[in-house]
């Protein structure tokens, strides 16, 4: 097994985007707690966002959701955010809160309501072209509820030919990222459920059309990791939303609830090229704190997915692929968990002194202050949330 | 297999209590909808309910949601509900929506917050001495979504205490159902997750409590009408929430994701003896019509049941016993499937024109005029939904 | 809706293949149960098969199983098939049960395996040209049981590079499909696990690769129908194998488990033109008939394809689409559930009679006197499994 | 945190019985691989678990699986195990391979076949009277595959009524251990599916009745450790057969699917009483070891457990009940959590030492020369596997 000073170098190359929402309120159907301090406009969420950068050094830039993060004039955000020491990453489209957006968006029946969706993204990648985005995720709530509801071919073909308008629009170095969801908001049939129609529309409208796996947007029991070494392997892997879940589309930490798996997606990742310098897969958190403070939720998450890239890089390859080789299950195996079972963290928190960075991360904020501060200085107004 | 007219008599003892709340706005996390004539107040949802009622013979009686459906004065609401030609039923509690509750109701580490849920739970019993309702409904959201976040075993026995400081304050008369689920709002751990627990606590408490059975409220792959049979056959199966579900609790209309489950469940009820008038298995539906419209919602869930009632009732049980006996697999699944396959729509129809009902209840219904009327009538104000 | 005489025409059109082995013993890793009348050979197999065909007229062709089903002259073994009324059809691969295949075929590290799985491939292409078959089905149990156990990239790869060298071996009229599956006998992951790496090798290795999609190999919850019209769209649904299940590769009777779900699936066949005389796609069972009588539950399974094909049929499409578009969501899916819940068990038996079938295939079987014939005669030997 | 120091004591307490099984050959329903070196019969079986136990010092104990493990002389063969430094176990019954158990055991219908199951089980508990074993325990394959086939209610009834002539056959220092599984090798009822289901079956037999808690035998997402807390609260936790999955019932090494989940299981087991010398709680393996080697599979399994359990030692109880009093989620799933990724593996070595057992035992049975004696030594004969 390589020792941590061999693989440290390899951490540095780690970025994790933050979405800005995941700093406004968000609930369950059931009910949105509110939270003291939480964010009243984009301009707040940023410095929330920032804190958890300067904390960790993990967290460069932050996805924006549209029209969540509209503001009036978005070259002012991006100073802001420079100033903070982050930036405006990933722009995310919503068309799953207009009433149009009852029965679908890119897939719609009428073609207004489907023009509509579209100028909506058009609106999206000329955010981009301020901001200086290079990707346009798009997650879609379109689907159908009852069965015979909807006709499910037509719908792909309006897909199609929604996301073509789409595309086209984007200048030589911008991306579409289109996401997957198994199932929610819709309950009997989604237009884009898994990994393979997302595949084939990227691979239809061309080269710089990818594939976002959410880890939380699968089937029971689905193996995340093997999607992330085919889609690697076909070169269409854009970008990830981690998060991590039990059940549904929970929205939890990512690495609460399975931290095992979020070992084996880095392994593979990193196995496939998909993490380093060289690669153009983007990584980007995807979460609801729903009962737990969101900056430190924050902070928990992007630590999650830097300890366990750090177990993953641990691992002794060659001596993997010399196990295969032999047949012999129960040594690759023991190979592979030796690097999950190995505690990295107090040699993290020397390599983030190292880097001027704070050894405990949730301690400093917690010791920051920040939290006396924005509880007692961010009220009246609105705080930010799913509707805003 | 019997004829229909033999098995007709037996239709007449069902009624299916609808719930108030399905009449008014729901959706999703992502968005709720809003629908044109959406009732303001209780007032207005009994008038829709009754207007089920009065189209299919079906549904005589109305659950309750408190603090969804206070009023001001119970009496009047009753009375309200008697010249409408329903009746006030089930009251259900609600523990889901106050922010005291964000980490329990009746599991809470804080006593003054479990002593809140309880005292709420006391008042809905008082508001079922107005009424005369038999039925405490209890489901809650209590639960936690990280590991380690609350002690498992302790929320038990604070549960055990609450639920037997409400059922202590029930009359003679009068019944807890505690409604067990899988998952949702709570993503780690649910505190009433199955229906061994909702049992075991139903034990403990003693002859008047019972489980609530809600469809969609299982592991996937369960089957759900074995629990029926067994919890007919430990004579605690205190009522059925009916809905359907693809995937997770998906609320839709009860039949529409698999109609063919509605039938076995129905079976094991009529098999156990949980149908009938000598039951006391109370019967009702617990949906969400997020994108449907929700009145012909309604009267499509109770012919839904009607109609896997009827078909459940043909079977040919006597044949089907022989054939078990005889290890006559193909035999035995072709009885049951006769009964499936037999389509008994319209003899129902007939059925319904016996008894002065229309026909087609959804013919009748867009032909009645009621959403017009009501679309045109019900404006201004407040539409219901979860949050009133 | 249209009426049963307007769409019994396409009816004619049917034609489901039959599994050899599903005549002979299945049991799971349990047990085995043996059954009297078990057939011994091929030719046994075969005599089974054409009595299904002989009785409902569905079944005209005959899937075979290398080397369950290796004979010494397949030319005889197809005049067999002939004679009795019955043809030879898809070529089934088996590379799950020799020592060599303990950590995969196609897929294996090591080459010497990988050529001998490679080499058995083409030794049933070479049978295919004797028997003239046009499938040759691949399915693998090629995975890993452990993390770590193997390396999933590379094995993607070899598996292209084996795909490729039996496709080339291919003639003109032949095709390659490739099945996928979610589980099963591997624990951890599966290499073929999902119908877009199905589509992926098959776009990769060229037009005559398609997707074989087994009713019985998703992971819980998932939308079959949409599948199914995704990859009709995408002009590769190459052949399905017809099963149910209520957990996981449970292999029952087609139809059994949710008839309501063969039903969506035959719709979306026939909406995106999977069925009838243009269509190429191949329909065939695949089941295991553990504990109910083989040849019966042959006859059960092409019925009720048969059934749901019918009903599917009878789907009033203008007016589903014209609900679609008014985004009347009860009005569709009542559309929809009509034709699904119309009896077509009498018309289908007039049908048969006007084509010289038995009315009740079922009960003709079981006045035949076959089985008491096969039961006598069938002595001594040793009963055909999935071993021989 | 404790220190390693401070709960190593409690170490001492922990025995995992082994499953005599484990060390024949295993398989899926596609293939039994078999492997060199594996016993002919019981008394080689115990040969292969002492030397796990001589390695770890874990697993002083071995089940027996009638009528696998029928001696002649049960004497003889207890007086085999103490020589080798191990006592046999818990009985564990069959009643899956014969063919009368076609469509049940103790559930049948007919009298004859329940009788026969019944007298299987009293001589089962004849042989834990000779050799002293505490624990019977009862896993059917009971259920039915077709919806029609059976009467789930008649065969609860049956069920009863065959546990209860089982149970007052036991001794008053004898238990009986009911183990519910969600489906397998019945695919469409399981007649004991659940723990709720076991449990009332529990409850009714008597004191001496409990649950086997079989960790791969629940539907996806089953929160389990909530399964094992509430058994104890229910006083009802009679056994663990351990063991891991991804899919269904896989059999897998436990704690390799999901580290996390074992961590959780055996922090609820301390938490709630279930581990220490005053528990009387047992813990079992149940594995399948198909593709990897089996006396390695067992070391690895037995030192999982025992890692999992010295980090679930390690957590700050103390910590996480005041964290849950401030809802401090974050803070509470820290505590949690640094115990879970303390690496225990260097003191478990040193603890090893010092008590004479070697410090690494998977390199120990690697070095110790046993695989190459019983490869070379155990030729001629039947292997031992699931038939025998």
């Amino acid at each position: 097994m390589p020792t941590f000073s061999e693989i440290s170098e390899a951490l540095a190359d780690q970025s994790i985007e933050l979405p800005s929402w995941a700093f406004g309120n968000s609930g369950t159907r059931f009910k949105v707690f509110g939270s003291a301090g939480a964010p009243r406009d984009p301009y707040e969420k940023l410095a929330d966002a920032a804190k958890v950068h300067e904390l960790t050094g993990l967290a460069p830039s932050v996805a924006l959701h549209i029209p969540w993060d509209l503001v009036d004039d978005f070259d002012k955000l991006g100073t802001h955010a420079a100033n903070l020491g982050v930036r405006l990453g990933t722009v995310n489209t919503n068309t799953f809160q207009d009433d149009d957006y009852k029965f679908g968006s890119l897939t719609h029946v009428d073609e207004r309501v489907r023009a509509k969706a579209i100028a909506h993204m058009h609106q999206c990648i000329d955010i981009m072209d301020v901001i200086g985005s290079r990707d346009l995720k798009i997650w879609l709530p379109d689907g159908t509820n009852y069965p015979g509801q909807g006709d499910l071919r037509d719908r792909q073909d309006r897909l199609a030919d929604s996301l073509r308008q789409v595309y086209d629009r984007l200048s030589e170095h911008q991306r579409l990222v289109l996401e997957y969801k198994f199932f929610e908001p819709a309950f009997y049939a989604t237009d884009v459920p898994d990994w393979g129609t997302s595949y084939a529309h990227s691979v239809a409208l061309g080269e710089r059309a990818f594939v976002c796996l959410d880890t939380g947007h699968h089937a029971p029991g689905t193996n995340i990791e093997f999607i992330v070494a085919q889609l690697l392997r076909l070169g269409r892997l854009g970008s990830f939303d981690f998060n991590s879940r039990f059940y549904a589309d929970d929205d939890l930490i990512v690495g609460a609830a399975d931290p095992f798996q979020l070992f084996r997606i880095m392994f593979e990742v990193i196995r496939g090229g998909g993490y380093g310098p060289d690669s153009e897969v983007a990584f980007m958190l995807d979460q609801c704190h729903n009962v737990e403070e969101k900056i430190p939720g924050q902070i928990r998450s992007v630590l999650n997915v830097q300890e366990m890239t750090t177990r993953a890089l641990l691992v002794d390859r060659a001596a993997l692929t010399e196990a295969e080789k032999l047949g012999d299950v129960l040594g690759a195996h023991e190979i592979f968990m030796d690097a999950f079972y190995t505690d990295v963290r107090s040699d993290l928190a020397d390599w983030r002194v190292s880097r001027g960075l704070p050894a405990e991360p949730m301690q400093a904020y917690r010791e920051s202050g920040y939290a006396d501060h924005i509880n007692s200085t961010r009220t009246g107004g609105i705080q930010a949330g799913w509707g805003a």
